[in-house]
């Protein structure tokens, strides 16, 4: 068994990569929950559904969320009545929210909400929430707490001064199963901070990850994020104000960050390459499917594990 | 003040009229509740939204329900996923439905809700649903008591036995106080049974309305509802099986249901006069605006009340 514990559009797009050349049953991948959010009156889950767009072919192929072929009618709705129009939904994407709300309050766990939505929607690999219970990464910043989504969006991440993880999130027993049973576990190019970490702080998670090999795909590239806060997350959490911030922005401090867990690690060729980790140096921006397929090819094979 | 009690589509058009005709601050306009129901998580007032984007002339000029330009990417998306489809809402409505059901879970009565929602789509009269509460109408069925939704929409009005309205339904402040100072209440040609007399049935109202000139007009033409079941309804409820419902399903049968309550009643030429009633024989389906126009005048003319 091959499991990804991957955030959104990064992650992602290695997941696709690894979805077209690893055996269907043989891929297990685990989204993080931390961005979810009630929204609307609806659960929302948008690194779960960036990979299950992904994975089944529909997500919008620019955006880096939600849907292709979206319309935006009920937000312009919301937007001319005044109502509550920060975070963007689109139309098809909220058909998905007003099913799993629905099948959430009938009863039935988010893992099972997500089996039903990847059946209906062809997803081949097994998609698995993070958490099956509500496990919410916090930021605190200079004006108070926020969450993720609140920070990120509605805010345009203000600078960070902590990061925790709130609720009694579970992992589905799937997800530890899988765990048990992986011959790999991949870190995609996802922010370690808002994206694996809280899957890591998950009960049960952190000790089976340590236990297998761990093939991480550094998201710096040159020094920044593809997409996304990281470098900033880096600057103000971890880095040294009295140093150039150039000399720190470096896959080492990615491979720092895991402290330990990594055992492998790839990373964009012409960066630094990291310390005390085995380590390839290849492309790992990945612009389109032949990017995704060639870095899933490179990382199992630098990991030596067959697809 | 003009106060008109008011259904859905054909209670909508003669408010169209009405609203061209009668000065803005002297039209009020109270919109059955007894259909709302919570679809999707979401609170949808389906008459009290047929007025709204009547009158704010965002209505689908042909379907009778929902707004124009609309599409349905979210119903399609709840289809695809097995997900609760019987009810069709569209996108933009949509929308509607979402700021609402927040504004309302942050504590905002409906009528002030139905305010905010007037003034930013431009509507002209005011507007006041029947209830702030719930107040919903019941149809008993040989298969069980079902919503109004349920037996119309998802069974698509199986015979009903019985109709009652269930909750502690409360008018707005607002309604009273317009039927206090009518100087004329309408009946548009709405659903004696699902439309109008829910509204009556709400504390307060049937005596206000009691004490003020009422004029009606007519919802059969022909024998048949232009829209919805109410030919059915008459049938199963009030018809006697024994007589030809040909004879029966003319204009006094609506007269006599109100017992007492109209003064001056308004039909379709070619249908035998009511009885005991002044009335006014004139064409009532409208087609078009020009149709609501006219008998929004004729209504007035004959009730003596000045636009």
């Amino acid at each position: 068994m091959i499991v990804v514990l991957s955030g959104g559009v990064g992650g992602a797009r290695l997941v696709d990569g690894l979805a077209r050349v690893v055996r269907r049953d043989r891929l297990v991948v685990v989204a993080n929950s931390g961005d979810d959010l009630w929204h609307w009156g609806l659960r929302v889950c948008p690194d779960l559904d960036t990979l299950t767009y992904t994975l089944a072919g529909r997500a919008d192929p620019t955006r880096g969320w939600g849907r292709a072929d979206e319309r935006f009618l009920a937000l312009e709705t919301a937007k001319e009545l005044g109502g509550d129009d920060w975070f963007a939904i689109g139309d098809r994407d909220l058909g998905l929210h007003v099913t799993r709300t629905a099948w959430l309050r009938d009863g039935a766990p988010l893992s099972e909400v997500t089996r039903r939505v990847c059946a209906a929607f062809g997803v081949g690999p097994t998609l698995l929430p993070a958490s099956e219970t509500p496990w919410e990464t916090r930021i605190r910043t200079d004006d108070g707490e926020l969450s993720f989504q609140e920070w990120l969006v509605r805010r345009r991440a203000p600078p960070a001064r902590a990061i925790r993880f709130e609720g009694d999130g579970a992992p589905p027993t799937a997800v530890l199963d899988a765990l048990d049973a992986a011959e790999l576990v991949v870190f995609p190019p996802s922010n370690p901070f808002v994206s694996i970490d809280p899957i890591l702080a998950l009960p049960g998670v952190r000790e089976r990850v340590a236990a297998r090999p761990v093939v991480a795909v550094s998201p710096l590239v040159g020094g920044r994020a593809v997409k996304g806060p990281l470098a900033e997350n880096l600057r103000d959490l971890v880095c040294d104000p009295a140093r150039p911030l150039s000399e720190q922005l470096v896959p080492s401090i990615i491979v720092d960050h895991y402290a330990g867990l990594v055992d492998r690690f790839v990373y964009e060729r012409g960066d630094p390459a990291p310390v005390g980790v085995p380590s390839l140096a290849t492309g790992t921006v990945m612009n389109d499917v032949a990017d995704r397929v060639r870095l899933a090819r490179e990382v199992l094979a630098f990991a030596g594990v067959d697809p």
